[in-house]
């Protein structure tokens, strides 16, 4: 495996392929696998899960990882072309990636969206224009569109939990003060529709994910036997769902507009923490997903994330597993 | 071992076991023991020795650490309960340290003392409400008020030099220009209590040890034969010792006032230095024993801390391998 | 191997011996060859390549590295004598270094000039003074005049590519809005001298390399069969050349003096930055080289390093694996 930076870019096949070896290495240790192995990790935004679990993988499997991130390090990167650099940046992403990437065997790179321009972002530019510089090995460890690690774990926690393929999944916006990426949802939803899961998306007015993400995934359902409709009406939304994933995100109709995003945001504020009566005509084993940060009682009560609905840390553990056989076919094969 | 919180936790047979073990594995390394295992290090506060030693701990038997600390890598940790988080913290403990345990084979948690309310601290809440939130064997790496780790380290420590178990052991309290937590003083004196020794705690007044501290120490030296007693008077104290083990710390008078510590303290700048006049009438071979980090000229004169007496870094070089016994009782049995 | 400070330390067949094991390493990795060995890493300054490759290079050893570094994990270190620790520095390197050594079977450490007194850098004072408090060995991971590790790299690099013992090596002064360290072109300079190379040093005046660097790379030249001169001249310095190694640093004449190494740099703005100009009379093949990061459009053109002269990736790569070869002659023999 050259690259891990879309689930798109594998078959289903490749995908259970995957969670496979990543349930073998959670029963069956293997501390050799990827001796003397080195995985470089780059992030330009900040972490918990990515940084811990990556680290974590590299030494069940019996090699290590290294971590490079400004804050720490480094006076700041320079990522703009044809520049002069007089400034404060003190390197250029055209040396710093290289020789990052030089130093393992394989490249994990995080990298938020900037959130100024929707076309921009939805192309996934910056983050391409980073890991072009890279010549091993590499997986997306969120960059602004997508977050394949979070996704492959969220499927795995699915099968493991037993969800039907063709099972109802709702992605919910949820509450937040402040204005964050689109990459996860636009992810869960890909990901949903490629499991071949029955999918309604539900979000207030100004919400709507961006047409180009809907039609990827209106595709992948396509091929997978599932389907994707929208809607603001929580009821209708979630009627015999399986499976609540939450996740806020900023405006796409206010998108990089601050003051837009705030004004439409600040009316939802209340109505869109998910909470037990939301489960009302929901199946009885609906069960809570989020990839974590989360609010408490901004996003979610205490009381679902505390309950037996809750997934999260299920979730947050798959993340190892599935990394850790990601790292197995890119580096041992 | 589930966990490692307390020397108390343990009777004296299994922390030689412990010692034993120690040194074992100092003469005779085992770079393979912990394969494939993962530590989990949470540190809530700062930290030099524990951050290093647990780390090369892990190295040195063959697996790997990592380390989460929110100045690094996250935006503030929320602890508070039925809290809605929609300010600064976009995490809290609840779901923060299960994941971060999910991820390792043992964990270590370091969180100091709020220092507001001495009750709070001496029953250890803050510390409880954390570690009850982990379902992996885990070790107390600093917490209000215990630190068995290094009480570990110093108990081998004076073993290796041959400080006999009945010896007498003054622990001191030395003058520091700021507040500081009381856990190493309450570990070391219940450790010593521990071991047998005939403890006599010299402090000024207002800085006396809280009885909840006193009375386990005294319950542990009626069980292992030694004894306490407490004074003011330096000579009285230091008449025949083997052992001064210095420690600043707040004021347990004026505890979570901090302008009554600071009158107090202010009164005893130059006096509470440990300097060669003190041991005027200890043993000639009395050792000075402190944790680390120390301030030179402050708390301890630079001729003791580059004398014969000093044994500061065989204290910090016990850490390593006090812990990777711990490490390796955990994780290997 | 008990310290690796500075190259004038081994014998030329002591570097191909050393240079040899790095390329045995890279084509004949193994990865249990330190197995249970840790390397402690102290950074005083900022790294990005040495905190990487060192981490790396222990991994794929087998082994495992941790990092000290004042702004990740401690309240400042004191390294004055006889001082009284009132402020805000809560450890001294007294006890800080001799503890952060007694972790590691070896220690790399990193401390940049302070550029206030150019004979007190120039003895190293600091960094001897940092060095002499640890009892195993260790490695220069830049001082404040030398990097050996940077300039080891630099050698196999050239060998690498072919470029003739007796070749010509311009090292020439480059622009930067800053004032920095002069180690590297110091290293660099005495490295070339070794190798045997006929040096031109080009530099505008003011920023004439020290009399007892000069020296020193003198009396190796002589050893080697090589030569230096010193130009302000450009042209002069480029005829034929096989190798221009590009680095800025502070004024000497006003070294220490801000306002003066300021307004003289201020004149040389735009005048050296390397670009393809320069190489008009040097062999067709001559290679730009730079130990990195470097400021592009300010020290050398964007056509520079982006073309194939650039062999700047290529450094920085065999940084890795000069390091690794002289981890395992000591930790290993």
């Amino acid at each position: 495996m050259r690259r891990f930076n879309d689930l798109a870019d594998f078959s289903n096949e490749e995908i259970k392929d995957l969670i496979a070896l990543a349930a073998r290495l959670d029963k069956n240790p293997e501390p050799r696998a990827l001796e003397g192995k080195v995985l470089s990790l780059l992030f330009l935004s900040p972490s918990l899960r990515t940084l811990s679990s990556f680290q974590a993988a590299m030494i069940k499997l019996g090699g290590g990882a290294f971590v490079i991130s400004p804050d720490m390090s480094i006076h700041g990167l320079e990522s703009r072309y044809g520049i002069v650099m007089d400034g404060t940046a003190a390197e250029h992403v055209r040396e710093a990636i290289p020789v990052i990437a030089s130093y393992g065997d394989a490249m994990g790179v995080r990298a938020f969206a900037e959130r100024r321009d929707l076309a921009h972002d939805l192309a996934d530019t910056d983050f391409k224009n980073l890991t072009g510089l890279i010549n091993k090995p590499w997986i997306n460890m969120e960059s602004a569109i997508d977050h394949p690690c979070q996704s492959l774990a969220d499927w795995k926690t699915m099968d493991d939990l037993g969800v039907p393929e063709h099972g109802k999944f709702v992605l919910s916006w949820g509450y937040h003060p402040k204005a964050l990426p689109l990459a996860v949802s636009a992810a869960t939803l890909r990901m949903a529709a490629k499991r071949g899961m029955n999918i309604v998306h539900l979000r207030p007015p100004g919400f709507e994910m961006p047409p180009a993400i809907m039609d990827q995934a209106r595709k992948a359902a396509a091929a997978s036997g599932g389907s994707i409709t929208e809607t603001t009406d929580r009821r209708e939304a979630m009627e015999g769902a399986h499976v609540i994933y939450t996740k806020s995100y900023s405006s796409t109709k206010y998108y990089g507009d601050k003051l837009g995003d705030q004004a439409l945001r600040e009316q939802l504020v209340g109505t869109w923490c998910v909470d037990e009566p939301w489960f009302a005509n929901a199946r009885p084993d609906c069960r809570f997903m989020h990839c974590l940060p989360v609010r408490r009682g901004v996003e979610v009560s205490d009381r679902i994330l505390d309950g037996s609905r809750s997934v999260v840390i299920q979730e947050a553990r798959n993340r190892l597993y599935a990394q850790m056989a990601v790292l197995y076919r890119m580096m041992k094969g």
